[in-house]
This record gives C-alpha cells, sequence and structure tokens, in this order.
C-alpha cells in the first residue's frame, strides 16, 4: 500500500478559528483508492516549521500534499518555505499566473496582477499548479521518491485541484470499499444483530453513527466486499438504504419518484429541518409539495385547522395534534403523504408528564392517520437533529412499504 | 506563552470516515485562554506510532492532549501504547470504574463490568480520570514537564471531560481575542473600509468569512483589543451583530424580543431553512410564529393567496411573487414581519433570463412590502445557504431599523 501524508498549514487552524477540512476529505478519497494515509497534520503558517516537516517526510511517503498557506497576505508561508526547503529562489512563472488572471474581469485583473509576486510566484526548482477554482498557483515538485503537491487551502479551490492534479492518485480501481446506510438502528444493538459480518477475519468493518442512520463500512477484496454486503441486506434488509442513496432525504426523494407519491409536513419543534432535509436533494420539486412551520399554536390552528379544543384538551404535544397536524397538512398540501413532528426540544418548556426531548410524530396516508412517541435524548439541537431524522424515516419506511 | 500539543488517535479519521472536531474545539478553548496549540497531529490506532508521538512531544510542550482510542474495541489501542510508553503494567481501577458503572441501569451495568478490562484499565505509573459523560475512563500522567492527558474520542465525553479535568487550563483571564460579526459584506471589500484597523501592527486580526457573514477576530492586550472593537463597530455600525451574538438568528432573537416584534417566512428555494435557523434559538417561540414552506405553484396559491395572475404574469422567481409570498405569511400567520425566498438554487430549472443563482427575497413589514433580488454563485447548496443568510439579515436589519 502506498503512503500519503496530508499537512494543513494555517494559524486560523491552531487556533481553533477554522477546523480543518480538506485533508479529511482528500483522506477520504485517497483512502477508498486503496492508499494507506499514515498521518494528517496541522501546523502553524511557519516557514521553519514547514521546512521541518517536508524534511521529516520526504522520501518516507510517496505522497505528501500541503494544503494552504498560498495567498496574497504577510501570513501566507508555504511558497518561501518549498523554496528555502529546495534551496532555490522564487521567481513569478508568468505564463501559468496569467492563465488566471484571464478568467477574471478587467478590474479584479489589475488587482490581482499586483498580487503576482506572492500568488504568482513558484521556486525555480518546483513547478506550477494551473487553479481552476482561484487565484493562487499551486506548486509541485518531486524529490527522493515523493510527490509534493501544494494547493491553497480554501475549500473550492483545493478540491478543484485535487481533482485535477490526483485524478489518478484518488481513481478508484476496484471497489474494495462499501458503504452501507442502516436506518433506525442503536449502534450496540446493530452490532449484534450483524455480529456475522462483523465477525469476518478478511473484512475490516467500520461503524460510524450518526443521528439516525448508521454507516457501515466494509473493507475487503472486491468480491468479499460485495458478498458482505448482500448479506449485511438479508439481515436488515427494511432498514438499508437503497444503494446510491447517502442520505434519508435521497432514499424518499428516489422512492417517492419511482412510487409517484407526493409529500407534504408540518413541523413544530424542527422549526423546517425535515423541509429543508428534503430539498436538499435536487429534484426533490417533483415529489416534496411543502411544509408548514407552525411554531405558535395560533399557527397550529388556522393553517393545519388544528381544532382548539384538542389544543386544550391533549396539548401542541401529543399524539391527537401529530396526527392532526399530519392530516391538515397532507390536506392542505393536498399531498399523498404527510408527516408531522411536534415535541419539547428544549432547553425550556418540560414537565414531569413531558419531559424535553418528547417527540410526537404524525403520519398521514391516503386518509390513514397514525403517530408515533420518542423520546430523545441531548440538549436542544440534538433532539431536533434525531426528530428530523426519525420523521424522514417514518416517511422513508411508509413510501417503501406502500404497494405501488 | 505555553504550548500546547493536540493529537487526535484513530484510523476513521484516517481513513476520512470521519472528520477530527475534538481538536479543533480544543484549540479554540486553549488558543483564548492563552496558549499557544503547536501542533495538531491525527495518527493511526497503532501502539507504536502513539508513543513514537509521546516520545517527539514530551518535555518539548507543558500539555499534550490526546483524543480516541480509549474504547472496548480492539481497534482502540491507546491505554496499552500509553502504559507502554511508561514502562508499566496496565491495572483495572475498580474504584474509579465503579463509579461510572454505578451511574448505569442494572442490565446495562452487567455489560459494562465485563469490559473492564478496556475500559477500566489505566497504566499503574499513570491515574484514572472520571468520565462523566460515557463509560472509558481517561488516563493522565506528568512526565519530563509535559502533563499529558488521554480522553474517549466520543465528542460528548471529550469536551466534558476536557471541561472538568482542564478547567483551569482553559479558563479565560483576559479578553486578548474579540470575535466580532459582521454581515452583509464580501470579504474582501470588508478588507479595504477595516484597514485602519487592520494595519495596526500590535494587533492580530484573522478575517474568517462563511456565508452572508464575516468573522472578524481581533488579538492583543485587552486595553488594545477594547479599543480595536469600538474602531470596527464605528466603521461597519450598522453591519456588526450585537455583542454576545454569534449568528444572525441570535441577534434577530434577542432584537425581536426587545422590540416585541413577531416574525414569520415564506419559503421557497430554501426548503425551511430560514425557519430552522431562527428555531435553533432557544426562546425563539415567543417570536417566530411560523414558516410556509410552499415548493411547489399549488401549495403558494392555496397557502399564500398569490393570485393565479401573477403567477403566470410574472413567475414564482419575481419581485412580485416574493412581495406576495412575504405579504401572505404575515397574513396567514399574523406576524409584524414576514421574509419570503424564492429562487432557482440549481442545478436544474435556470434559464438565460433566470439563471441558477437568481434569488428574490419579499419582506412585508406592517402593510408596507418591498422586494430585493440576488445572485449567488455556487452550486445548489451555496445557493440555498447564501440565500436563507441574505434573508435572516433582511430579517435583522428591518427589526434593527424600526422605531421601537
Amino acid at each position: 500500500m502506498k503512503r500519503a501524508v496530508l499537512i494543513a498549514i494555517g494559524d486560523e487552524l491552531l487556533s481553533g478559528l477554522r477546523q480543518e477540512g480538506n485533508c479529511c476529505w482528500l483522506a477520504g478519497k485517497l483512502s477508498r483508492a486503496g492508499w494507506n494515509v499514515s498521518l494528517m497534520e496541522v501546523i502553524p503558517d511557519d516557514e521553519e516549521k514547514i521546512q521541518t516537516t517536508l524534511n521529516q517526510w520526504i522520501g518516507k511517503s510517496e505522497l505528501i500534499v500541503m494544503s494552504g498557506g498560498l495567498g496574497p497576505t504577510h501570513d501566507d508561508r508555504t511558497r518561501t518555505a518549498i523554496a528555502s526547503f529546495l534551496g532555490c529562489s522564487l521567481e513569478i512563472d508568468q505564463k501559468a499566473y496569467d492563465e488566471i488572471l484571464f478568467r477574471y474581469p478587467p478590474d479584479m485583473r489589475k488587482n490581482l496582477a499586483r498580487c503576482a509576486d506572492s500568488q504568482g510566484a513558484v521556486p525555480v526548482l518546483a513547478k506550477a499548479v494551473h487553479n481552476p477554482a482561484g487565484s493562487a498557483l499551486g506548486i509541485t515538485f518531486t524529490a527522493t521518491g515523493s510527490k509534493v503537491f501544494a494547493f491553497p487551502g480554501v475549500p473550492r479551490e483545493f478540491r478543484a485541484m485535487v481533482e485535477a492534479e490526483l485524478a489518478e492518485e484518488i481513481r478508484v480501481r476496484e471497489k474494495t470499499v462499501c458503504s452501507l446506510y442502516i436506518a433506525g438502528w442503536a449502534e450496540s444493538l446493530l452490532k449484534d444483530r450483524l455480529a456475522p459480518v462483523i465477525m469476518q477475519k478478511d473484512l475490516h468493518i467500520s461503524i460510524l453513527p450518526s443521528p439516525g442512520l448508521v454507516e457501515f463500512v466494509i473493507r475487503g477484496t472486491s468480491e468479499r466486499t460485495a458478498a458482505a454486503e448482500r448479506e449485511v441486506r438479508g439481515l436488515v434488509p427494511a432498514d438499508c438504504l437503497p444503494s446510491g442513496a447517502h442520505s434519508l432525504s435521497e432514499a424518499i426523494i428516489t422512492l417517492a419518484l419511482q412510487k409517484k407519491i407526493t409529500i407534504a409536513c408540518a413541523e413544530s419543534c424542527t422549526g423546517g429541518m425535515v423541509g429543508m432535509e428534503l430539498t436538499s436533494v435536487p429534484g426533490s420539486s417533483s415529489v416534496f409539495l411543502g411544509s408548514a412551520v407552525c411554531y405558535s399554536n395560533q399557527a397550529k390552528k388556522k393553517i393545519l385547522s388544528i381544532d382548539d379544543s384538542l389544543l386544550e384538551k391533549y396539548g401542541a404535544v401529543s399524539s391527537q395534534c401529530a396526527e392532526a397536524m399530519a392530516e391538515g397538512a397532507r390536506g392542505i398540501f393536498e399531498a399523498d403523504l404527510a408527516v408531522s413532528v411536534t415535541g419539547i426540544a428544549g432547553p425550556g418548556g418540560g414537565s414531569a408528564e413531558k419531559p424535553v426531548g418528547s417527540v410526537w410524530f404524525g403520519v398521514s396516508f391516503r386518509g390513514k392517520n397514525e403517530a408515533v412517541h420518542s423520546i430523545f435524548p441531548g440538549d436542544r439541537e440534538a433532539v431536533r437533529i434525531r426528530s428530523a431524522m426519525k420523521a424522514l424515516d417514518i416517511l422513508r419506511r411508509k413510501i417503501a412499504e406502500s404497494g405501488e
């Protein structure tokens, strides 16, 4: 296995002002293409430290990718550090920099031309790398068997340059990694259920839980990976998202399009999160009609036609209200299927009978209404996210089970 | 300045399956408390590599914090690595582990008792650290002037343990860092406007743009920082969020509570994101009434009372429709103020006249309607996020300007 080392450069990363994301993203790409990412490091915008780090890994790692420190400000030290490391001077690569300037309108071009000293300069013993998404040139060189790339830290630019320059390195030759998304399971219980797969010695399994969805990652030879995928799907058939879907929303939109089922929501404590998730999928407009975010009781009554007496008798967080909200949303949006969420996200508003985290879900499908109750742990944000995921999973199962 | 080194341990981080967040979070805390975080590193679940890394930093850094590798599975190697590093054996710290078990219900306690070998074991030359949020013990020891802590990688556990064990280290003694959030500026233009502050030699300035909001971070002595904050507020008075507000939503809810202004939304392309953002703030229910997420034209007509003829003549993405949506939302939710968003998020649906990224915003405030147009670059997600942030900023400015 070839080794890669990824280095992020930036004081703003070490002071916690920005979370490093480029190396993580690239690690995923390289790892899926069969690389062993042996280390990721975040170091300061410091010439000496950049040189020390290069010295440490040159010759020990086939690929070294650096992110950041190539911009026009005084903080950006990666160019000079590489020049010092190679023991050469920096020179403006006018041809490569002109290719970038050419893309900008004349007024911006003038401004950028003034930054040529920094953004357009390359160590004479290295080569310029074109930047298709920004204005700073990248740098590449090879030394003692290590291929080194330095790309700007702006995520959009970093990714565009990786995809252009490292296309061969990140190409997946063989499907040796398979991710399955499994809904509605707690991690510990899922581990027991999938033990027959997890215990197979020639597979490497990672279980990555996120709210409402567990990512089950299988690594092995392409044959063994495919067999294990079939086995998992057999063990939890109703809970696995279809292959190709990376989220509950993607699964829902795909299924709803296939079955021609239109969807609406009524949201209280999630405040629009369910609608937002569904509409994050391109093409969702063909099946998603809308969501009535009714935070106040007044809005629940007026928009979703909830009876005053129902709210008085049972309260807004009740099976009765959840069912009525779903039915109201199905009616007003003229949808086939509607889901509702009403609960207590906290920090205030809880009681002994209805504690913080208590959430009711209603579902209305072609005239039939049901309600489901959950109590979620965690703070306001955790309760809201889990509630939204649960509402989405209710939609997904309803559509999957429907006969059409 | 005291130095800290932060080390995350985990194969899942190096294979890009999980993004490292603990070190970033802790770096922010330490940095605000005056520490120099000189390095963050992600290394594999590998005993030898953990030892090498400890050897490298012991004696060179006052504080070393490790995250991950303390759980019950075969992948977790941090305990044995520390024991090898200290040249001692591992022993179960029954008293410390019992304190944890005690918190769990009897059936789970039995299960956890079986993991004592891993989760409850501590190198005899080190000390156990109580875990208030999970079941694995942490580890601490001091060697050659370096204080070393190893905490579990589960973010909730990591944070709880840092807050308990490193309370003194992360306490902010002096306000030497000030973050100002500035809305509605592009980074490059803001740099010019705030040049008089940026150019001051005794300040360290970081400019961190995110969609719709730039975080302007000032570091220096507490006096100089306070003076610079006043200067920035003087230069862009209407654009700075009030101190204490970290997001547009927080600023909106605080202002609306002060001025007793109720809020509603009508959302199309943002799909609920504006409502979700507003309701992420505890206490928002006192001023936020709801959002009508009307994705389909049918829903816009029926729920927001948009005229058929208006939609036919101008289309859903128009100033006319945006104004009518805002007015409709204000009416149906009986709110003082409503904002609307209608645009083309892409990837499909664009035309020469109305390209992808074209978004109209409507605002209706006590009987007066207006509309604003923007064209946002980027993909579907970028357009949606920028649209939501712009809608929030419109709300914020309206409330801030209102006389009450």
